[in-house]
């Protein structure tokens, strides 16, 4: 009974997710540019009643009276989940939340203008009140769950994971990586050059995103693809809303984005339509749906099978006739780089690395705000080789997270990209004739697979045993160096 | 101090109103239709919340505190709209709105087939079962205002107007109208035919659409135009979400369809800055919204002077020169038929008033449902010479508001109409060279007028009196009656 009252608790919950997701949408793609000023005070005031009600003294009772004991294994995981859930809205008093909010929009408004003047002095104190804010909340969350600050705030973005899964993946990374990154560019300056730049009319663009959309399982009869400033997959599973965004010049980026965020909305279609609603119902955390958009872009479509069915779709929609050698050495291309969003797969993890070895000492306080820029320029270029004092716009000032307030998103990222590699290379062991299918321009074989061993399971389990369920081992770093020595290392 | 509270409160509750209003408008132009059954949930919970909030004990008790002699004419009208609010809330067990709303959608579902098959007996019991609920609702909100039940149930849509104001209006009219129809017909069966069909692109009607608007003064850094299945003005003031609907055949019921949105989206964005999201800060009923919607397509764009500035824009985006008599004779040609939505200005009053006839006596029950198309016959026999008996698709069952529960809507369409002609005689009186203003696309002086008399005052007082007010003359036929004799009955 007091099972029965708590779904029936977080189903309203799940209705103002509903409209806050949509809400956002909108905001981000359809709304005029004078309707923002009330979208923010309507988001702000659904954002309160959500919490209110999911600190009530109500659902605290019912969440005491209940017995995971009588409840199903499905049942079990939601009322876990909603517990987790509570812990840490209550954990917060609602005036840190509201000053991290306004501390956060504030920074985040500074830091749009000084980036682009590359002003690092102006973030500074804007940015060291986010980081004052942002640990004394980490501090309320690790009481209340008795664990490390940081940890607490990973749990916010990947519930499962803490310091202590991923200090030896990334060890294992930062110590493979870049003498491999050395290799994989000696091997490609050997390579012709290739190019897809040209004239690309948005509309091909688009028509041809949605045919390979399609072609991959999307069910444009629960969702839409449209255009954004950012590409992003928002809504909900029975109605997706995906984005991408174009330049006209070079058709590649707006083709990844939106394969990319199709593995995202991929996975939100899949979650199980019968915990619709419910906290079980949805998808495992942010490593978990970085991996199902990274196995989408980085294991199928930037892979020769996938390019040979899409090259001659390209070819129809835009015009150019591109070898599918061409398009793979496009897809593959390793460059050093400053930026993290333009990184490939095997130097994305080190700009990942590099953001979580600063961001504990961020937050604990041994790293101070104003010392930021030495300490990156030092990292940058330990791992990558590159220096960057001087340069803070494509140093530390290029991400967003930190200046509104997200500590603990970035390992996400990479955790995403080696469960993808491991998720992958277990497909293609477990189900015959993968890469014929994909030539052919189907995922189905891939997909039902998915659909069965994550998309289906929502937080059933947590993230990491997600993984090691499907994959038959705990999550690690072999798949992930195997997929990189076989794609960048092989003629 | 309680004033504010009360502010405060309302505030929560045009947060919601946005939330809903913006989700509506995704459901009829965005929404994919599988998002359609977490769609209904989320705003039925949105909907409950707001009912929650408005019939709050916090609210019942800061109305009572609160005395409107220490407010200024603004916040005593807001405290007078705020009490309405509360009065209509608070009349209504939720049991009873629950089930009117699962009857009105059960009644409208089975009409939508029923009406496609000419089935009247289909809807005879549903149709049966939402007037006895409307009756009961209407029985609890008189006993709370103290007035009849038919009265009550006007003033959900337009506050302020009465059985007693409506009769002589509508007694008057129809003895007017139809000797008046009689004298048009004879005289356009004169006039050379004329008509503008032809092959027109749905995305050059668009074009046009949209520079009209721009030129009438619609802002679309408040705003949005689209497309959806029935025309329609949705959106908040500060984001008007404005739809209409294409046949390819003919641009002539999509352009005029845009331009009657286009008064209701002028109307919505004139509304009173400071009062945003305060019950005083929104439009002034149905009936005064109607007003603005019928004073821009039938007195201003459906005018020579108008159309002289539209012809050439048609010309350019359509690629076709239809002279300026043409236009006029298309865009006031009458004729009697069947379906109010199809009516001209002329024979439209006379579909209201029949309806306006029936629905007191179904309300009180004194004409059962089950003989609504021998009455209905009877009606339109008298009114507009015109039979329905076997063809109740096109008689008794060709609008959805009784299906859907909406009793006490109808004579807000032709009060709106007699509103607009007032207005207008009023602006033409008022501001020179109104009409050669409009001949070279400037509606600047008549939008002026409406924003200081109409658009900007809210609700500061009533409907009627705010029409009293604006054009120094209590709501009458007159104006109404004189346009239609210069316009239909002026070579």
């Amino acid at each position: 009974v007091s099972y029965t009252a708590l779904e029936q608790c977080f189903r309203e919950i799940g209705h103002l997710d509903h409209a806050l997701a949509m809400l956002g949408w909108d905001e981000a793609v359809m709304m005029p540019t004078g309707g923002g000023e009330a979208r923010a005070d309507a988001l702000a005031a659904l954002a309160a009643i959500r919490h209110e009600r999911l600190v009530s003294p109500r659902v605290g009772d019912l969440l005491a009276a209940t017995r995971p004991q009588a409840l199903d294994d499905w049942q079990a995981a939601n009322l876990r989940e909603m517990q987790r859930a509570y812990r840490i809205a209550t954990a917060l008093e609602s005036d840190l939340v509201a000053e991290l909010a306004r501390a956060s929009t504030r920074c985040e408004q500074v830091w749009r203008t000084a980036r682009a003047a590359n002003d690092w002095e102006a973030v500074v104190t804007p940015l060291e009140r986010v980081v004052q804010l942002t640990r004394e909340k980490a501090q309320r969350l690790a009481t209340a769950r008795s664990c490390a600050p940081y940890d607490a705030l990973l749990e916010l973005y990947q519930p499962g994971i803490s310091q202590a899964t991923i200090a030896p993946i990334f060890d294992d990374l930062e110590g493979f990586l870049p003498p491999f990154l050395e290799r994989v560019l000696e091997f490609q300056a050997r390579l012709p050059r290739a190019g897809c730049e040209g004239q690309y009319p948005i509309a091909r663009q688009a028509a041809l995103g949605r045919e390979l959309m399609t072609r991959l399982g999307f069910d444009f009869g629960r969702g839409r693809f449209d255009t954004s400033h950012h590409p992003f997959c928002g809504g909900q599973p029975d109605d997706v809303r995906l984005t991408t965004r174009y330049v006209e010049s070079d058709f590649f980026p707006a083709l990844m984005g939106t394969l990319h965020e199709t593995g995202h909305a991929l996975y939100e279609q899949g979650l199980p339509a019968r915990y619709r609603g419910q906290p079980v119902g949805e998808a495992g955390g942010m490593a978990v749906h970085e991996s199902q958009s990274l196995l989408i872009e980085m294991q199928v479509c930037r892979g020769r099978p996938f390019l040979r069915f899409a090259a001659p779709l390209i070819a129809q929609h835009l015009g150019v006739a591109l070898p599918v050698d061409t398009l793979y050495r496009v897809a593959t291309r390793v460059e050093r780089g400053y930026i993290r969003v333009d990184a490939d797969e095997v130097t994305y993890p080190l700009h990942v690395i590099l953001r979580h070895r600063l961001e504990p000492a961020l937050l604990a306080g041994s790293l101070a705000v104003r010392d930021l820029p030495e300490v990156w320029d030092v990292e940058m270029h330990r791992l990558l080789g590159l220096a960057t004092r001087g340069n803070d716009r494509d140093g530390c000032m290029q991400d967003v997270h930190w200046f509104a307030g997200l500590i603990g998103y970035f390992p996400c990222y990479t955790l995403g990209a080696l469960m993808a590699a491991q998720i992958f290379a277990r497909i293609r062991a477990e189900v015959p004739d993968v890469e014929t299918a994909l030539a052919e321009g189907s995922l189905a074989p891939v997909l039902d697979w998915l659909r069965r061993h994550i998309h289906g399971r929502g937080r059933l389990v947590e993230g990491l045993d997600l993984i090691a369920a499907a994959t038959g081992e705990p999550l690690g770093t072999a798949a992930f160096k195997a997929h990189l020595e076989a794609r960048y290392l092989a003629a």
